[in-house]
Order: structure tokens, then C-alpha cells, then sequence
């Protein structure tokens, strides 16, 4: 009644509505991951604390809480992984949560996914170290935070679309991730598009979406 | 001497450079045309006044000047046009000049492109009626101002990957594109990914880039 | 002491003063509360959090605490409901609070309320199959948060008046609700007002005004 | 080609379409009213320049060119003005054009108008030796710019729906509009509510729609 | 060592140094405390916590703490208070704290102080009540919040210097006292100057100052 | 008809109306004059162009424009100028235009004026030279762009009121005068009142309703 | 794995990695001291708090925690001071922590450090008794909040380079450190140059680097 | 009598004063240089226009007009160039005029310069292949508009001072600046700070005393 709950949406855009659990209480999260398990979808559901995925754990076996992604995942279908992979760079340690919360959400819909992490700009041989690999990926995620950088070095030199990710780790200037933010959307390099900080959802969900194309 | 023009660019990331031609004088502009033409890559300069393509419009027969998206291109190579198409969406006749940059961006990249003007939120109608062609391109970009809703609501109806591009056109509370952005950025449907405010190339790039994979 | 209470204000005005509980100790709230009830207008206050609630309640048998709205009524007159209706629209699940500090405030206000919830445009055949009943009320109050799109929506598609709610709702580009606030207000299509940020008590007492007159 | 004019506007929502004049070129704007001139509603075209209106002078006997509020009217079907009247006030000297594009625009739907221009809240005697007649009117248009708190004062006094409209006149901390934009909005008066700064159409616009509820 | 305390600042600028209580342990408090007693001058300490202000209450038997301004004094040489008066004038009950600050540093500088309020532009004839009082002061420190409108009324009513004081309280678009304060710098009325957002002290000190002259 | 002028002010608070010259046509600011020239005050108008002050000079043989503050005055009464001073201190050059606003508005109201310009931190012993001939005055404005460091500075060193006025003089990170308001609103030293950005007049207003206290 | 610890940064730019401890796990900071602990460098680690010290203080006997810096180092090459200094200059005792982090950033890199503090410009006086000191250093850091100040006069005063650190101290318009972060990008004096808002680690880092040429 | 010119500053700081052309008319700048040509130090004016720069041309034969950099200089003592190099970097093109304004202000101070343009991050090999020559360098200046992401990059290669210069070039979210300024300021590479947007003055000064230290 409080959620008019999307079953629709994969008919329509060929993927299954997923919950964002933030702001939701536990009680509603209950109900609406209850009423999506009747269904024959995989489900996510993404920004979910701890407590609250103890609060569902019962619902069934094969409900998984990943800790750092802070996402619930029940996988209903076998997984057919695709051919191509999708490759998520980070800058820095502290924009692991957020990278995480797109390769759960880009494995939950069967894509293949390469993690690069910690390989910013400060110290650019990391990347360097890892530009083959990266290169051969379909489709890039980077995710950065502070003057987020990295997206603009990724995206002129790999020939893949890249998908940058600000995020709001950082302190004084990054005003909550806003030099991220504009960074990313300034970026020099051609073939960068940008999600809102902090979505390592609506990343890792757009780069399943380019690498099945 | 002014520009270190990257050559190796095409090599290393499969795309020619691209002239930006904001804040280049009509001198250099000229000194970097005539330097480019003598390779084979096709040639787009984005951001040129009319006055400025005179200028430059004796440096080959083949120059095209696109009033609309004010660029300008000289193809070397013969056409070969992709099998699936870039839809090109806007919301109201003011985005129309961002859009062409759009447009001829990615055809001179070879893409196909169909154009979809003046369809935005305030009378949706006119999205409905185009929504089948639309469905039917392999990825869509959409242009708009003011509250930037039209993304949203092609994401929610699409199953394609969706370019946002935030125009600056409007007044007021919009603080020069400001309003889209953001409402682009927090868009609730997924899919959408966003590039700079009135960056047409941008979307275009990357969505021919999207195309070809 | 601390406050100067309007009672002319019914009179001035036509409607008796709203009490706005954030920032008031419940020792203040109780004093004012006291003072109202002696009088013979409906009470209603704002923002008031549960424990506060608990410590006034013995002051009348009457009071009511609405839970999700946050709001704390005492009828005082016997409800004359008007005979057409105020249409609540909300766009998602987190909007529910503001929305119902505008059903509460338009009700104790003895207007008719119609409640559509969770249809916002990333799945908008919602909004469609609600279009028919929320085009039959008075004025149409659209609660939204991100980048609020929904009211210009609705604005295109429906005759009556629109007060659009920004809603803090969201996070990262969201900036505590200056998206949707924005996106409001530059909203393409007419018809459409806005008041603050999750002001839903500012919507539903104009929502009430304009359905009285 | 350019632009979808929306004809089932006035089926779907009650009123034709207007055109907003800002960003058209001459040639645009000649060939959209060539169009709607053929058609039986009243035309309104807002933010038109004098030379453009010359322009199109030509075009019917019956266009006016309101100069003050910048707009192009050509009526079509014979006034039947509402028996109550919208009351249009102002701040100051600077809001004038605003506040006539309100008007206009409320006129041109046929709407009764009441003008009461410079009684800002520096001069406060000014807007009491009015109050008797705009508290006989509808619903009020308040344009202010600056502090914009001439609406907080009126929503104090009159128990009418009242429509405030920041306008980006004045300097400094204005920020072109941002300071009485922010003000309307966090209004301690209740039955306010804002439009876009200096969107004069929006408000005269809502304000005839509530005019003839 | 931590701080050098400005001893000679009563000589340079005729008042003693005042304490910011703000962001200093209760250790620190209680050494600067310690050492300033040992002068003639009487203290003042502003943004005192409750519980800071018991852990240095044994220092002096004359140590005052006022709650709701959240300051302490101590009074060392005999009250010898202003013939002329400061009004502090409100505009809501949550403006009361930052009206005490004022009022208290006010009144350590032996000012003789006047209080209006909760007379905010909204029930605008409360302050029409008060204002033969007010105008008989010398000169007038207005708070208030939302968005700031009192000192533009003040203003244009009383021949007196007007010190407006912008406060943090409110909501969403108030923006963290955003709002009042750009109000406040932007008021059509001349003879208003202002202090930053919250700043009692400031006002009270300038107010001071000017009624001594 | 287009302006309510506020005759009754002087009678209210002591003070002719002042004519704020921007954003008026010289039709209007000719016809406002010439109204004014006919009652007994002094007459004073701002934000006067020198090509707008041509076309009224004939209105009566006592105009003077002063060039660069771009004010107009004519002196109706002879002047009594007060025993006292007021201060008007400046940063750097470019403060001068905002600096003589304040001058010129101060003396037609009959207060005296020493200037102390171009004695801005960078070169903080240009101050010094002056410090003893500001402290005889007895309300000090100190103008000042970029930083805005000087009215901190001379209010540590001076025991009068300082009213302090942002310019937009500057460019970068000084966004249109942002940085020198900031600055000054946050002052570390007690006694500074802020106007807003570039308002010379409310300076020069307020420190000569202080100076005649 | 969650880190690349960049251990030929030493090599690159002469100078060790360092830990930016905010953000981190107690166990991630334990497991990369650990690390770190087996080369030979100085090991620095900003942003500990003080529970988190004392989680890794078993790990060696050389560690020693900073508390007000909130810094934690473990020295292993023996001292070699610089012939110079570097003098670390603050305005007020809110200013410490971050100067303190610029303090112990510098000597773990061996260079000699000169500390100021509490000399801001409201008691200008503080800083002129310090003057021949300061002067006698290689390069200086100051640190200020609110207005800030200080550095623009402390760079007219000394030929040596200045160093700004921007602090979040204040309230109200300072908006978490952005007025003084403004005012030293904009400071009129020359040779001054600004690093992030808190960030006493990177402007200890750069005076060292300088001290060091 | 307009400006106090600083004789004493050359004693005071070892660097005669520097005029700020921008704002400044014709008139005043032919005479502060008139007077300051009969000193004996290098005269450097920043910000001059053409026009300007003809008005004053005769007033010595050894007057140099820097076109692109926008700047006038007269030497009037021999040079004496530093052993070691000021390394200039810039992004893009249309960096160039900020970087010339710095190079010209670094050498008429006596420094070495060596330039290093167009080796922005979108081609990042062009830095590599120029990235001896910089090491090389005794202090570094980098330019940077849009993401200025550049000297992050630098500072993580290079064991020098980087001084980071955002430029206003760009469009959209840069926001004048903005962008970069915020990525320079939150750069993760240590060793960089940051001067205003665009001066590049400052940054040529800071670099010169360096070099020199
Ligand atoms: N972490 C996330 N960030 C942004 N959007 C999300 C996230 N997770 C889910 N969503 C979107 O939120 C929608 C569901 O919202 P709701 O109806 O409030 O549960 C989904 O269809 C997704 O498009
Ligand atoms: N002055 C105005 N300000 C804002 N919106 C306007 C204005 N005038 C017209 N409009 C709106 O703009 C729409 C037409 O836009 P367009 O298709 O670009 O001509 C109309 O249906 C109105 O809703
Ligand atoms: N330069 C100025 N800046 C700000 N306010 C001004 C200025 N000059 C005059 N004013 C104010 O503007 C009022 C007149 O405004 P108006 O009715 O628009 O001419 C005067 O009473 C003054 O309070
Ligand atoms: N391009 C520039 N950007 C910023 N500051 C400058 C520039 N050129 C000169 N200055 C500074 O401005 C001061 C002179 O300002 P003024 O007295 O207004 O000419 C010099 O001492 C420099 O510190
Ligand atoms: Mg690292
Ligand atoms: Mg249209
Ligand atoms: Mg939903
Ligand atoms: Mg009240
Ligand atoms: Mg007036
Ligand atoms: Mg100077
Ligand atoms: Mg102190
Ligand atoms: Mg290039």
C-alpha cells in the first residue's frame, strides 16, 4: 500500500525493478522483498544495514548480505555469465563501498566483472600496471573521489565507454563530493559519462546494460 | 607549437582528435585544420562561429559547416554506416543546437542517427507517439533544460542505455543549467548516465562509441 | 511569554494558527497547546516527534498523533468535509512523510483528501492508471524528491492547479532536496507553484485555501 | 520541423498553448503564430523584443505588443472577463515588467486584473492603505525582488492563495534573484507558494486557472 | 600557551576581551577563566554548554550562566547601566536563544536592554503594538530566521540603526540561515546592517557600542 | 503611476526618500526628480549614469553629478555639517566607486567625511600612517574587495562601529564580491556590521544615522 | 589487497607514502602499518583517532601518538633537523589540531618547526611581537579560520612564501570553511598560496619540501 | 592621490609592487607608471589590454608589451638569471594566456622559465615524454582549466613544489572556475597548492621565490 511495486519493469525495460533500501524501514523492506520472491526475478536490494539484513535473513536460503556493498542479493535464476567483462577502477581505498555496490549489482544481473582498486593518480603506475587488462574490459566503471581524476586519465586511454562514478569521500573543498562531481562531468577526455556520487548502483547497472548490448 | 596535437590518438584509443573550437582564434584554428587534413582521419571541429568557418572554408572543397550545431567537418573517408541507429530526443525547441552537435558528432563517426525534437515532459503526449522508433535504436540520447525530467522518463520507458545532456537554456532558479544537472544526476530511473551541461559532442562521442561495440 | 500566540488570526485571516512544533521543548509545546484548547478553533501542530506527543497527550482526550506525518491534531468542531477533493500525489516510497503532513493539515482543514502513492516517472504507467481519479479533484499536491520531475508531469496532463513539494529525500547531487527544488521551479509546464522543501503542512493548508474558495 | 506544437493542448488541459518567445529566432516565431493564427484560440507569445514584434506585425490586424511586459496577444474570441478579479502587486519600481507579463497573461485568458504597484515593505503604509481592495480579490500575484518579503507580509494580512514571484532585479547578494527566491520560499506566512524568478507567465497563468476554479 | 589572551585590547578598544566559549575544552575554558578573574574587567563567555558552565562554576561566587543565551558572566565592578535602551526585537519563538545572547552581552556592557518578542511579519500587528516602544530606543538589533523580512519592516518604520542578526533556524530552503541572511543584505530599507548568521554576540556588542556613542 | 513616492518618509524616520537610479528609464528618473524638486528635502540619486544625469541637468541649476561615485545631488537647504566624522577607509583603487557612494550619500545628509583610501593588509603600514586620524572619527566604513581583510583589521585596532562594504572589485574565487562578503560577516573582531556587496549608499546611510545619534 | 601500497613513491619523489588514516578500519590501518613497519622509512599516519591508536600501539615501541594533531608516527631513521625553520603561524586556538597536523607532518620529515599561535588580526599587535621570528624562517604556514585573514597580512609583511591553510572553525557564513578558504585564494597580498580546508598535512608536507631545496 | 603606491615594499619584501592593471583606467595606469619609472626597480603591470598598453607606450623606449600574456614590463636593472628553472605546464591551449602572465612575472624577476604546454591528462603521454625535462625544475606551475586534473598527475611524478593554477576555461559545470579550483584544492597528490582562478601572476611570483629561496 505505502509501495506500488514495479512487476511490469522487466516486461518493459527487460530488467527487474530493484529496492533501494535506504529510508525504507525494516518492516517495509520485509514486505516488499516477501512479495518479489513469489516471483521468478533475481533481486537486489542495495544501501541496506547490517541489522536490517539480519531482520530478513530468514526469507529464504539463498538471500547473501554483502558486507562492503552493503546490498542483499537472491539469486533465483542459474547464473549465465557473459562473455565480455566489465572492469571497475578505483582510486583509493575509500571508494571501495561504492565500487562494490556496481560489481554486485552488475554480477546480480550475470555480467563478468574485473576489479582494478587503488590505483589513482597520486600514484600512476598502479594504473599503468593495469592498463592491459583494463583495456581488455567492454565497458569501464571508475570510481574516484576527491578531485576524481582518474576518469579523465582511464578515458584517454582505453577506447571503451567509461563510466565515472564521483564519490562523496574526502573532507574541506570536496564539499560532500561536488570537486568529485564536476571533475568528472569537466572531464577533458571524450567517451566519459557520469552517475550522481556515491551511485555505484546506477553504474554498475548501466554498464551491464552497454556490455550486453 | 601553441597545441601538441595527438596524433597517436586514433591508434591508441580507435578515435581521430577532435578540434574544440571555443577560445581558439581563427589563426590557430586554421594553422591545426591544415596540419590535420593532410592525414587521413575525417575531421570535426566543434564550437566554431560562422564568421571563423569562413575563414577557414578555402582549406578544402570537402569543408561542411553545420549552422545549427556550429560545427564543422571534412570527411576523408567513405561512409559506412552502422546497421543500428543513435536516437536523439529533446525536450523543446531550444535544445535543438546541442542536440545537432550531437548528431553531427556521431555521424561523422559513421553512426546512424534519428532525430526525435521538441517531445518534452510538458506534453508527453508527444513522446508516446515516437516511443516504438525510439525503442527500436540501440541507444538514446536526451537532450533538455530547464527541469531536465524528460531523461527520466525515457529511462523508465527504454531498455537502452540513456545519455543525459543538460542544456543551459532557460532562466531564472535554472543558475545557467544548473536545475538539469542535478535533476539529471538524481534521476530515479536507471540506465541514465549524464555528461557536461550543453555538451553535445560528449553524448554523441560516447554514444557512437556505445553503438560500436 | 516566550510567544506572542495570533488569535486574531482566524479572524484576520480566516484560518486559526498552526503550531510549529520543531525547535519548541515540550514544556513550550505544552504551554501553547494549554493555552489553544481553551479556545474553540481545531489545533493542529507540526514536526512534532513521538516522545514529545506521549508528554502532551493527557491534555485532552481528543488529541491525535498521526505516526508517518509527524503532525498532532485535536478536533474541535465536528468535520464539515468539502465536497470536492485535494489529490495527494507522491512520487516514491520516501516522500510518505511530507505527504502526509499535507493530507493531515488539508484534512483538519475539513477537506476532502485523495491519496495516489509511489507513482513517479521512472515506472509512469503508475501515474497513468490514476490519471482519470486524480483529474476528477479541486487542486493536485505532487510530493517528490531527486529530480523531481513528477509535477511537471502531472502539470501536462492535468487542468488544475499544481503545488509541487521538493522533498530532501535522496543523496549526493540531490544537495538535501536543491534538486528537486530546483527542477520545480523551472518546470516546463504551467500551472505549477512550489513551496519549500518537505513543507508538506505549506501544501496542504494553500491545497485547502484554493479548494475553499 | 523545428518544434511540435501541441494542439491537443487546450482538449487536455484547458488552454492553448503559449509560446515562450526567449531562444526563437524571428523566423521561428513568425512561422509557429502564421500556424496558430489559423486556429480559433487566443494567442499569447511571451519574452518577445520590440524588433522581433515588429516583425511579425504583419501578421493579423489584431496583434498587440504589450511593451512593458514584453508580450505579443492576439485575441481571437470575444472577452468575457470572471466577475472576481486577480490583484497584481509589487515591490517596487524594477518589478514592473514581472509583474505586467502576470498580468498580460492573466488578461489574455480572460481574466479580471487589479494592479497595485510600489508598496514594498520599506515604505509598509503603502501596501496598508491598499489592503481593503486586494483583500476583495481572488487570489494575489506578489512580484518582489531584493529580500522578496513583500508575499510574508501580504500572506499575513490577506486569506487568499497567494503567488509569489522573486524577480532577479537589485545587485550584490541577489545573486540575480536568489535572495527573494529563497526568501518566498521559507515564508513563515502559510498560503504562499513560489514560481520561477521573474517567470511573470507562470504566476498570472496558475493565478487565472485558481481565478476560475 | 595554547592562546594569547588580549589583555591590553580594553586599553586599544576600550572593551575587555570577550571569551568564545565555541570548540574549547572545558580545561581550556577553565584556564582563561582562571587568569581573566584575577583582572578588573568583567567576563563574558558565549557558546557555553550547560555542563561546561558546571565544571568552572566554582571558580567565582559571581558567576551567572544564562541558560537560553547560553553564556556566562561574572561582574566585577558595579552596574552602571545606560540611560538610553537597546530594542531586541524577534521574529519567532526559535530565534529566542541567538535574542539572549545579544541581550546578555548587552547588557554585561552595562547597556540598558528592551525585549520584543515572537512579533514576526506573519501577524504583523504585534509588532505595531510594540512600536512606540521600540522607536523610543536608540538602536534596534532584529532577529530572526526563515526568510529575514522583520529588519526590512523595522527598517522602513523607525529612524533608529537597524542591526539585523540572520538565524540558522528553519528548514530546506533556509539553507543553514542562507536565506535570512542574503534577506537580510538585500533589504530595501536603508539604515539596516548585518552580523553573521547566529551571531547574538556580535550584535549585542556593536548595539553596545552605538548606544554609547 | 508607475512609483508611489514616499513622501511621508521624512516625517517616519527622518530621512528623504532616495532615488535608487538602476534599472530605471531617464523618462522616469526625469519625472521622479522633477516631482521631488518641488518639496523642501535635499535630493539625492544613486546608481546614476553619466549619460542618464545629462539628460535631466537641466532640471535645476543646483544638480551636481558626482562622476565617480555616479551619483546625483541637488542641495535644497543650506548645509550644517556635523562636529563629528565619519571614517571612510579603502582597501585598494578599485574600492573608490563604492567608497565616494558612501561619501556622497553621507555628506548631502550634512555629515563631515575624511577619506583614508588605498590602505589596504597587503601593505598594512599605509594603515598605521592613519590610524590616529581614524580613531578621532566617530563611525568608520572601511570598503574593500577580494579578501575583504581590512574591516577585521581596523576593527581590532579602532573602538567605533565599523560598517563594512564587500565590493565585487576582483575575479576568480572572489565571485562577484562572495569572498570579501563572507569574509567580513565572519570577522573575528567585534564592532563590524556588514551591507551588502557594492551598497556604498546603505553605508554611508548608516553611518551618518549613527554619527548624528 | 583493498590497498596498493605505493612503496616506489620514495624512489619517484624522495618522499615515503603516508597513511590518510579518515575512513579507514581499525584492522585495515593495523594490517598496512604492519606492512610499512618492515621497510625502512618513517612511517606518518594523519586522521587516527585516539581508540584507533591505541589498537595498533603493540606494534612497535617506537610508535608515539600526537593527540591534538591526531597524528601517529614511528621513527626509523635517527633525526637529522634542518639548518632552517619553518614557522607555523595560527589565529586562534580553534586553529591548533590542523596546525599541529602541519607541525608533525614537517618534523617527521626532519625539518626544524617554529611555532606561533594566536596571533589573528582582531589583536594584530600578537602578531607584530612576533614578527622578527617569523622572518627568520624559510617558509611559513599559517593557519585561520573564519575571515582568514591572516595570511594576506602576514604576506605583505614577510618575503618568505606563505603557505594558507584554510580551517572549518566558526559557524553560520562561514559554511564549513569556505569564507576563509575564499578569502586566502583572493588575498590582495603575493607570494600566498592555499591548500585544501583542515589540511595541516599537506601544507606541512609542501613547507617541508620547500625547506628542503 | 587615487592610490597609495608602495615604495617600501621592496625593502619590506625584497620585491618591488606589482600593478594590477584590471579596473584600473588608462589615466591612472599612465601615472602610477610615470612615477614609478623614476624608481630604479623592474616595473611589471599585469592585466592591461591593448589599447591600454598603446596609451602608455611612450612613456619609456624599453617598454614590452606581452601580448598573449596581457602584461607590460620594463627592465630597467640587467638581468641576472637563476641557475635552476621555473617549469611552466599547461593542459590545454586555452591555458596559455594565464601561464604567459606567469611566465612573464617569473622572468622579469630574474628567473629562468621553461615552458611545457598542451600535455593535458586526456593525452597523457605527452606529459611522459616531457617529464626529464621537468624533474629537472626547481619549482613547478601547472595550468589547468575544466578538471584540472593535471596537477595531481604532476605532483605525483615529480619530488618538486607544485603550484596549481585553475584556469576559467571551459563551459558548463566548470562553473567559471570552479571546477578546477576544487580538484586542484582536493588533489590526493602531495606537494600541491593552489593559487586564485586564472592568476597566474601569483603563481609566477610564489614560483620566483622559490627558485630563489
Ligand atoms: N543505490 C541506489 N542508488 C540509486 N538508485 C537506486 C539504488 N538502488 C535502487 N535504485 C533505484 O531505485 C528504484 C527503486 O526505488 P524504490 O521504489 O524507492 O525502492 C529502482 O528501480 C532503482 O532504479
Ligand atoms: N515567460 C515564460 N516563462 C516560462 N514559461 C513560459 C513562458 N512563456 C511560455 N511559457 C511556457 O512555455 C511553453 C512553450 O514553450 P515552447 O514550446 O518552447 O514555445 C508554453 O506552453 C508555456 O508553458
Ligand atoms: N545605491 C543604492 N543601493 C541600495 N539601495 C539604494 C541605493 N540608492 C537608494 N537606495 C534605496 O532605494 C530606495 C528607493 O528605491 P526606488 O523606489 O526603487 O527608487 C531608497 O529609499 C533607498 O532606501
Ligand atoms: N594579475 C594579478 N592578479 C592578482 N593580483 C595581482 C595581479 N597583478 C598584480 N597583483 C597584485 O596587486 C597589487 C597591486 O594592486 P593595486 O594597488 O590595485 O595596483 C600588487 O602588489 C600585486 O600583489
Ligand atoms: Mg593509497
Ligand atoms: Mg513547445
Ligand atoms: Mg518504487
Ligand atoms: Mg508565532
Ligand atoms: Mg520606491
Ligand atoms: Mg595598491
Ligand atoms: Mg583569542
Ligand atoms: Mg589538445
Amino acid at each position: 500500500d505505502f509501495a506500488k511495486i514495479d512487476n511490469h519493469r522487466e516486461i518493459r525495460t527487460g530488467y527487474p525493478e530493484v529496492i533501494f533500501g535506504q529510508g525504507k524501514t525494516p518492516e517495509q523492506l520485509r514486505e516488499i522483498i516477501s512479495f518479489m520472491i513469489s516471483k521468478e526475478s533475481n533481486i537486489l536490494a542495495t544501501r541496506v544495514d547490517p541489522e536490517v539484513s539480519g531482520y530478513v535473513s530468514d526469507l529464504s536460503p539463498d538471500i547473501q548480505y554483502h558486507k562492503l556493498a552493503r546490498c542483499l542479493t537472491i539469486r533465483k535464476k542459474p547464473a549465465e555469465k557473459t562473455a565480455e567483462s566489465i572492469a571497475v577502477v578505483t582510486a583509493g581505498t575509500g571508494d571501495l563501498p561504492v565500487a562494490e555496490e556496481a560489481c554486485v549489482t552488475a554480477e546480480i544481473f550475470d555480467n563478468r566483472v574485473e576489479r582494478f582498486f587503488d590505483v589513482g593518480v597520486a600514484g600512476v603506475h598502479r594504473l599503468y600496471d593495469n592498463l592491459d587488462d583494463i583495456r581488455k574490459c567492454r565497458v569501464v566503471v571508475v570510481v574516484a573521489g576527491m578531485e576524481g581524476a582518474l576518469p579523465s586519465l582511464v578515458g584517454g586511454l582505453v577506447d571503451k565507454p567509461v563510466i565515472a562514478v564521483p564519490t562523496s569521500i574526502g573532507y574541506g573543498a570536496n564539499f560532500s563530493g561536488l570537486s568529485a562531481l564536476l571533475g568528472m562531468l569537466t572531464s577533458c577526455a571524450a567517451g566519459v559519462s557520469v552517475v550522481n556520487i556515491d551511485n555505484g548502483f546506477g553504474a554498475g547497472y548501466l554498464a551491464g546494460m552497454i556490455n550486453k548490448l
